[in-house]
């Protein structure tokens, strides 16, 4: 595709936090033109009657989400509750690009999204994370080993990871498919902002609730991002995966400051630890390994495609711990989302996206 | 100039607040070439070591804030501390634009400052607001009334407007100009984020301090935008200002809430009031007044060079109300300044800024 | 009554922040016991799975709110949705103590009722607001001026003022009261913590929209508060009353953060207004004039039943600032109720209530 | 003691966060009376300048710390920097109560000691967590095993654990005890408020950068509270205790929020993990077990002596995950010392101790 062209991308679910920041990415993107805004009970509003801090599109009219007003577009993003996409994507035609920005088909066992979601499960798409390692075991050459970015290119589906899953994965792969960490007993504990919990009306996500307050969520292995994690590590070379996983919400709205701890591998040399996160992401554009000493906030992050990775060895307690910060709506979602599309396309990886995060 | 040059551009001031802003806003600006970064302390230092969160300058070193430095840009921004870029601007060639983002510059009356800085005057410089009104008296037709963007085309020196000042400004000129409303008797409170207090290590801007409380300051008639906004007003059209202004901090890194009010005129028609704002913006690609009934929010504004405005009209109280949003270091400083660096060098007015802001 | 007994007190809406506030405080009343608790949707549930931070009370079923559930006890508060009490206190006896939490029995005009309310005027009640001072005119000597804590022995039915009322009141009233402001062009804006707007699942009550923003609303007149504070501002001695009031929400749970100014009075000695803070409040022990140049903030007064006022004249503007923090479920609601409470049964007005702030 | 004698306490160190605390904590202990209050720089100052919530003792006068202002007391608390309460304590007489609010004499082993803290060793003392558990060995009959409040009265001298020690070891204790979990392999992840790091001026701590993010500190083994919580897990019952611990700074003043989780014992039946807590906990005050289902925070906690906690077992991932909500400042430190300071004195261990937390 030449960059001179526009391309037209719909997005289905425009009201909700997701659909709104795939548009803030959209409006800034060379190469895209923004087509149909679709929703569901908010169709028939203007989009600056629910989403008014994107100025540049506040007069556009939201259209109900149906194949005929998601026509016509060479790329159709679904920003969707989880469990709708299914049903959308399935009316859409084979050449157009869907990306589907919820969990419907992310995972590759029919099983796991039955345990985790309890329907159907609705299929497997290529995986929108293009910086996945794929290892076949413990070991490999990270300067050479295999990624996810190279299975995008003229793909017509991509699953969007979820967002505590991209820092989960990205904090430890390196050091799974270097073989330097094991993943047989890998802990995460996450501070989460509340925009990751989307703009569902629950008691417990009211301001008065969550400020100066922090409190946890999904404990004790219920979470739906696990089966997915698990599902990474094992690309990037796992023989198995056990993930003990708690995220918890803390007062901010976006955001997550994931801390993965996984036992050093008997025989790994401590020194050699950082080699391994330094080989996978020395070409990365967007996943960054922090210099030695200096440690993530995920305002250093905010509002950019970027995850900031650090890594050290706790050689008393036998463990490598990695800290990575994203902004769950944009490396987490809607800047996975873009970045993926990009690959799809043929256009440049980086295009519309940036890395430069908003702070303080 | 062609916009297929880029401009260079150095700053001085890089580990500041403001300075860390203007850069992150000038690595996306199409038509500009960062050069030198400058610093006081942290000279030496990578930019990264000080402001972590732009990826893409994290390699720069930080050199010192010296004429040899500075040479060979043709821009140069100051984003020095208050009192320090009158020095370092006189040793800066006429044909380099100097943009100060600091206070030194912006006052014209000489008296206004001493009494509110407490040193001597530096001068006046072109003010960097390019939508403050210009009318001789109250009653202006602002459709054609003039504006400060028509200064501002080929200058050399720009003097960017204060914060809170902008906020206040952009809330109240359209009923001053218009003559809906009296500026002899302006009340100003604003809810502040902490990072227009910059990164000064004073215990009241501890977050252990900041967090879950609000807390006035410079209450009475000291703060030092006082002056400043009277300037605007009376620009705008008023014979005569007097103004009670009261900024609060409040828990949010970013932004600025300003509430201004100001009797309505004797004689003036309260149906017709939001006219006069209608007028003055309807044209102006960063200040937006909203729809009738929606009013905003700072976080509408994050990270974007925007500021949303609404107007009510209190007719019991016989006073109308303007709330206006802004963030403090894009709209309220660092925005402002490449918005008029765009219009001295006879760039698109709005080229490398964007109006999305970063939401929720 | 001696204090040797326990008085049995019965709080009807245990579910919400006003009742589970009241509870709080009640627990540590030295002469009270618990009695009843209702609700109404969860009625059947334990105030542990609603309350979850009211440890002595966890085990305590919610009862519905009914005559037979509230009948037995000396004093019962009314913590419900506006507009309920009158109804429920209608059915309870003339000899029981009934402290209405919410607005109905706030104001004397059935018309200032109707006009901000909409609905029919169920009747005024004692107001439980002890420091307010009544005074015929202005120029009251302040030190002997008649309190409403004079009017509350004895009665068995109290009105519980508004928070945002009580914080602009305790600001202006001195003044008022001493004849050094004018209350004829009053402006008051506050920054308000969310707790203030209860448990109402509403979308810009949620924490993502909360976090890192500043938000208005009611602007323009509108907001109910306004003719209880010109009510108030009367009975200080006010002969008229004009009132721009302006909240805002800001990004912590409880307090409010009052700016209130009014006109300094033609011929009132700058140098004297202090002093009439000083006379209305040096024997009150929930409302403190800070010292010179200390500034209130909200975090000081977290959980304490205390009001903490400052004040400054603004020469230049020709006005009165003052600034008063309070937590609007202490002082602003349940704390208030308890200090009338003890004073209508005759106790010790401190009992049961602190005036030490949960700081930082 | 009889208990219509007041103690009278002095307080070293009155113009920080754990001083303060305390303060807040004794001026509503009904067996208390507060004598000298010490500062070092703060000397001089008025405690209303350096602590405003503190109503009720805003005018006494800060001493300085010297044997001489705190002779004359029946207690002495020690809220110092770490390191300075050794040189003080040894100043003053043995059968004077000394509470070291500080770090110096919480460990047992020197050599720890030396490693963490990098300076010689003050001693031991009788430690303040009347809560924790002495087993032999794990499997110990929770209903009758010995708890450190067996230890205290009479003695006079008391190390106050660290705040993340007392949220990690109440978390886990009890599994441990048990013997249902295993000590081998402990991972502990923490939301901190920002109080937990006093009132030191640093870049990170301003509120600009803390608000909207999380960050952690003291990552990989190197955090002081990490030998204290492994002494504590041993004398409940562990053999060896291997730890990781990573806190996280997250944006609220205070509160902790520890997610601990360690592997299920072999052979131990995850029906039955949850009797452990049950039978640990049932009858301490200040420690409560949620039922099932129900998560803490930390706003339940807010202001109270009370830590809640909740505990799940992971099947999938082997590991029992606990999580604890203290308020940092009060079961973290200043109402553990009252706790202490009333079984050393031989009052009733509740007194002048509330458990209701300031929710929302």
């Amino acid at each position: 595709m030449s960059s001179s062209q526009l391309v037209r991308v719909a997005v289905a679910g425009a009201s909700g936090y997701a659909g709104g920041e795939a548009l803030r990415l959209l409006a800034a993107h060379p190469f895209v033109e923004i087509g149909a805004l679709t929703a569901h009970a908010s169709a028939g509003s203007s989009l600056g009657e629910v989403q008014p801090h994107l100025r540049g599109l506040a007069h556009r009219i939201l259209e109900p989400t149906t194949p005929e007003t998601l026509a016509g577009h060479e790329v159709v993003l679904l920003a969707l509750p989880h469990g709708a996409s299914g049903q959308v994507a399935a009316q859409l035609p084979d050449d157009v690009l869907v990306i589907d920005l919820g969990a419907d088909h992310r995972l590759e066992s029919a099983s796991d999204w039955e345990q985790f979601y309890g329907s159907t499960h609705a299929g497997t798409w290529p995986y929108g994370m293009p910086e996945l390692i794929h290892a076949e075991a413990p070991g490999a050459d990270l300067a050479t080993a295999a990624r996810q970015r190279d299975k995008l290119p003229g793909t017509r589906r991509i699953a969007v990871p979820g967002c505590n899953v991209t820092a989960v994965t990205l904090g430890l792969q390196p050091g799974v498919a270097a073989g330097v960490v094991e993943a047989t007993d890998v802990v995460a504990v996450l501070a989460n902002g509340y925009s990751g919990a989307g703009k569902a009306l629950k008691p417990h996500l009211l301001a008065s609730e969550a400020l100066g307050s922090a409190q946890p969520y999904a404990v004790g292995g219920t979470h739906r991002h696990i089966p997915e994690i698990r599902q990474n590590l094992r690309a990037a070379g796992a023989p198995d995966v056990t993930l003990s996983f708690t995220p918890t919400l803390v007062p901010m709205s976006r955001g997550i400051l994931a801390t993965a701890t996984a036992p050093l591998a008997p025989g790994a040399d401590p020194e050699q630890v950082r080699a391994a996160w330094e080989a996978a992401y020395a070409d990365e554009p967007f996943v960054h390994l922090l210099p030695e000493g200096q440690w993530p906030s995920t305002a250093m992050t905010l509002g950019a495609n970027m995850a900031l990775v650090q890594v050290a060895v706790d050689a008393a307690a036998r463990r490598v711990v990695t800290v990575t910060a994203i902004d769950n709506l944009v490396k987490g979602t809607a800047g996975a989302a873009v970045q993926s599309m990009n690959l799809a396309l043929g256009l440049r990886e980086t295009a519309g996206l940036i890395t430069e995060g908003v702070a303080p």
